[in-house]
């Protein structure tokens, strides 16, 4: 197996450079709205086959170091009693979302390899297509990010019924964070035993938190879900904490337990290295817009990220957030040829 | 006149921490819900006496150490030939957006004495109002906040056209910020000529740039505004530069000349400060939605933020950014209190 990734997931020298991007299965890629416009998002989502395709496109297409699962955060709260859909240009909806007390009482945690079944399958049917030939990423949205979306009903920019229920009902929000947090564990679990090589933990949102807020109210849960899945796997996988705005808090996010953290292009990488010190891996941090500029400006900033992250084993290289719809697909497979021979001439420099 | 603010600015002691909030004549307070109804938005803007009468009523409500013109920063491109309205319930919207060369070859610079006479008049009546009994701030948006605008036609999450044009025409870039600029100092002057007695700039959005980009595509420019302000001034008045989601990027800001750089909530005031150096004041920096929480939890964060700066002069507390529609009065009016006695409490400590 080409396991660089996970190699550079625990620190270790590599030959050079890893790369994947978040969301590289997606609307950019041609193949992949070719099957769009046959099936709904959470249809292709919840078929198997569908989704093991959609997940190899990219391996296909690029040389990238890593496969994601092609799944969503979100059907994991279906099994929990929150009834969602994808409405066209709008994102998700969450139809009957946590307004009180008795609604957070209500959710169950579920068997995920039951709840989630077609995620679970799908990851075991897209390792049999990998063939070990790169590793498999397995994923789940964070107990804050998952909760803000069943609160608010979908997305959000101020997260005001959230960060109320927060303030305001501290034991009505451990209750929905704990059961988040088993549900998450059990999802990550699951699906190492599915097969997953790695995984990655999606909190998008939390870092709509102050830093204070967050070590109070999120952190905690956090370092749950990361130590319930290291406790109970059954194989070592790394762990990969992913979140965007919290270039204020790296000195905090150490503390989550997680191998490798993950940085949105917000702040220099080194910084933020500098600020998380040596026990973690880090991954990032390209600015997901770069990519629509002229091949010598993203060259330009992909060579600045390497060089800020040379001579220290335990660099990812990825995009600060899920890569753009309209992406030009041809920046992407030359980036990640760049960022292949740009690491291995530094090695050897 | 109460000068704590100025003083705060300065970097000089005080017997107290000034504050004051931005946005704080809002939708919040019944009082501009009431004059809100007779008028439209824009309305409001452009009648100086309506405008003077909606900057006087936090002042006349809560203790706050500084009043902020009524104003917005968006028909300041008005002038510059670009077609504004607020549509209800949807945010502005530029119908003539900049999408090519030409249209930016064709803004014009103007005289804000002439352009925005109805916001320097209010300046001036606001000044006469008050009769020095707090400090006047005027402001404007900040060159990259107000290109996004006008570039984007409206509010954006991804800044796609902003972004790109930055990257694939930087020369048309430069002449677009160059326009800005110049507009933006001669505001800011006029501003100051009608009796302003500090500025801020709001460079809301700045922060969607990582850091790279922004050292190269909006520092000079944002220096640029404050240096031309600095030397043509009639008098000396302090310069509040203000961003949100910079927590990375604090080294960067310490270079823009600002005599008090504003911080979110997305960092603590004392990292935030490490970062930025003895040389500037700090304005913020608590989450507005905090001010939705049970009192004992608003006391508790503005306290931790007063602790984190205690010790040190040029603390100007604010929040993070502008107060939301809903904000419970009653929670404002204690927190301005708190504020003040708590901190004068540290300093006799």
């Amino acid at each position: 197996m080409n396991d660089r990734f996970l190699k550079a997931c625990r620190r270790e020298p590599v030959d050079c450079t890893p790369v994947w991007l978040m969301r590289q299965a997606g609307r950019y890629m041609s193949e992949y709205r070719a099957i769009r416009e046959r099936y709904g998002f959470l249809q292709m989502v919840k078929t198997p086959e569908v989704a093991t395709e959609i997940t190899l496109q990219p391996i296909n297409a690029f040389a990238v170091d890593a496969a994601i699962i092609f799944a969503d955060i979100l059907p994991l709260l279906e099994g929990m009693g929150l009834q969602l859909t994808y409405e066209k240009g709008e994102g998700p909806i969450i139809h009957n979302p946590l307004r009180a007390p008795d609604d957070i009482r209500a959710l169950r945690v579920t068997d995920s390899r039951e709840s989630v079944a077609y995620t679970i399958e799908a990851v075991r049917l897209t390792k049999r297509e990998l063939a070990d030939k790169i590793p498999l990423i397995g994923f789940s949205g964070a107990p804050f990010t998952l909760a803000s979306y069943a609160i608010e009903g979908g997305g959000s920019r101020e997260y005001r019924l959230t960060k109320k229920l927060m303030y305001t009902h501290p034991d009505t929000w451990q209750t929905l964070m704990t059961k988040l947090v088993d549900q998450i564990s059990d999802y990550l679990l699951a699906q190492v035993e599915a097969g997953a090589d790695a995984l990655q933990i999606f909190d998008s949102w939390a870092g709509a938190l102050a830093p204070g807020d967050y070590a109070e109210y999120v952190l905690p849960y956090v370092q749950q879900v990361i130590a319930n899945v290291k406790t109970r796997q059954l194989r070592t996988v790394p762990l990969i904490y992913f979140g965007t705005d919290m270039s204020g808090m790296y000195n905090i996010l150490r503390q989550t337990g997680a191998d490798v953290l993950g940085v949105d292009w917000r702040i220099f990488l080194d910084d933020a290295w500098a600020q998380i010190g040596p026990g973690s891996a880090v991954q990032g941090n390209l600015d997901p817009m770069v990519l629509f500029a002229p091949w010598p400006a993203i060259e330009r900033r992909a060579a600045d990220i390497l060089d800020r992250a040379a001579g220290r084993p335990g660099h990812i290289f990825n995009l600060g957030h899920g890569i753009l719809t309209e992406t030009p697909v041809e920046h992407v497979q030359r980036l990640v040829e760049f960022v292949h021979s740009y690491s291995a001439d530094q090695a050897t420099r």
